[in-house]
């Protein structure tokens, strides 16, 4: 089972490619797809589609884990955060990829058993659990937070459903 | 010159095709596409990305106008409205049409001479400066409305540039 697990943002969209074979997980790829700040808008947005399609394309994910956004520091991030949120969720639903979200507080109560947990304790701890040569950054690591959670997951949400 | 104009939403999305030749104005279409409320998200966001696709192809616009949106009733709707948006200005940059976006305020303004007019009030604007045979739905409305507030614009926007 493969996953990628991605974390949207206007700039900076960070992904994380992670597979569980046999109970163990094994990292595959993580990095940050970013868009030149001074392009326009819509010219970034489908710099975001090309590099997802891409990344999609590349690394052939049974699913793809995407943070599910209740709250914002304010409705213009909110909006911003929408847009690119809408451009990955498009990426994944015209490859066929099945879709599952979670919430930050879910994927940080997976990862590190505490729903609070600080961005660096989920750097930290995303390191050890794939037992990466360096910390990930930020984008990248919460991007392979999420994936980590749903391949701890999904086993447990298909017997529930 | 003919102008597709957008107004994004995560049921439905209004769009609303004008004209303009020698000064005068000319309905061509308008429509709500409207998405089925009980798909998942990721589903609703690809019905609008394919029809506003064909919308787009089968209209061959100059320029497509597209609201500017600062504020939103919540940070919760504002996220839903921004995925709608993200994909609408994704498809108009994939088909390579020029954006051009307008707020509220400037639609309203230019449509009805005062920025706080109300929904119906455009929607009758439009209604009589279209010659339409009857008021078309407010989605419908107020895309035409931005159609209309850019053909009547952009001389002067690139006059000013």
């Amino acid at each position: 089972m493969r996953v990628i697990g991605i974390d949207p943002g206007s700039l900076i969209t960070g992904y994380g490619v992670v597979e569980k074979n046999g109970g163990r997980l094994l990292h595959v790829d993580n990095g940050c797809l970013t868009t030149k700040r001074k392009s326009p808008l819509p010219d970034r947005l489908l710099q975001i589609y090309e590099s997802l399609m891409e990344t999609i394309e590349q690394f052939q994910p049974q699913a793809i884990a995407i943070e599910e956004i209740f709250f914002s520091k304010n409705v213009a991030s909110a909006l911003k955060l929408g847009e690119s949120r809408g451009i990955a969720l498009l990426a994944a639903t015209q490859k066929k990829i099945p879709i599952f979200e979670y919430s930050t507080r879910v994927v940080k109560q997976a990862i590190t058993g505490y729903g609070q947990a600080s961005k660096e304790q989920i750097q930290q701890m995303v390191q050890r659990l794939l037992k990466l040569p360096e910390i990930a950054q930020v984008d990248a690591s919460d991007a392979l937070a999420l994936a980590i959670c749903h391949l701890n997951s999904y086993k447990l949400k298909e017997a529930l459903t």
